[in-house]
């Protein structure tokens, strides 16, 4: 019997970050739970990355995953943008670094063939595997559906890590 | 008699990070201390991010700094350079917003020029002018030298708001 191993995916954003925790036992995969932080785009960013950071710490307090895993997102539109989700990321990422958590960082396009068997994929197609491949989820939103794409993605990979083992 | 405003400057980055505290007690400025944080570059990104933040959340408490100054830094070369420095600069500053410490930012050209007294200025220019005016600082690094050019930079703009007020 293989143990249980809880995987959260993390979608980082500064207004919005998606979250997305997943088990699996074996090959088996099951949905945990799923949701969106946000931050108040009023506040200060130093008060934006705290909000962030704060929130996605106590989920990780609640549902204890053994590991973590994230988007090497890119934004090339323009520096400022890439710099405010670097800042958002980083703050995020800081979050299961601080409790002892293995994050794993995944490209976009690895996600998505993973997912829907495809490097490149509409969001709509993602959600909609998503839920194809965890029939118990009901992603509040499409943050939270790309959150728990990346957790489904290192869920594979790391199965197939130990396989090859 | 005005009361002693302790300042913390932080230049930030992924490999080095560069922190200034200053002293102000009216307009009596005067040097604290100075230093580099360092991550390993072998590790993975969120064991850096927390060497980062770890190191700036010691230094924060060892000197309890009133309030903290950051640059409003940009990198134009590129994406990838852009993002790896936003997550870097999101490590930091969560390390003051988790003491409750205020950030203040500003844009590279204002720190220049309440330092230097132009928008643009060499390296080796804001290190000699931080040497001006801290006569007692001898920044162990130009990422030192530059965020105590940063403090310097807000002391300045924080004895504006108060003469204005």
């Amino acid at each position: 019997m293989s143990a249980v191993v809880r995987i959260i995916g993390i979608d980082p954003g500064l207004r919005n970050a998606g979250w997305g925790i997943v088990e699996i036992s074996g090959t088996r995969l099951s949905h945990v739970a799923d949701g969106r932080i946000r931050s108040n785009g009023e506040a200060a960013l130093s008060e934006r990355l705290l909000q962030i950071h704060s929130q996605l710490l106590a989920i990780l307090r609640e549902f204890a995953p053994h590991e973590a895993a994230i988007e090497e997102t890119f934004v090339n539109k323009d520096a400022r943008a890439t710099l405010k989700l670097g800042q958002a990321r980083g703050a995020a990422m800081l979050a299961p670094a601080l409790l002892g958590i293995p994050i794993a960082e995944y490209a976009p396009n690895v996600v998505k063939k993973s997912v829907v068997g495809a490097g490149h994929a509409e969001k709509a197609q993602i959600r909609h595997m998503v839920r194809v491949l965890l029939p118990k989820a009901s992603p509040e939103s499409s943050d939270s559906a790309d959150a728990l794409a990346i957790a489904i993605c290192h869920a594979h990979h790391r199965n197939m890590r130990a396989t090859r083992s």
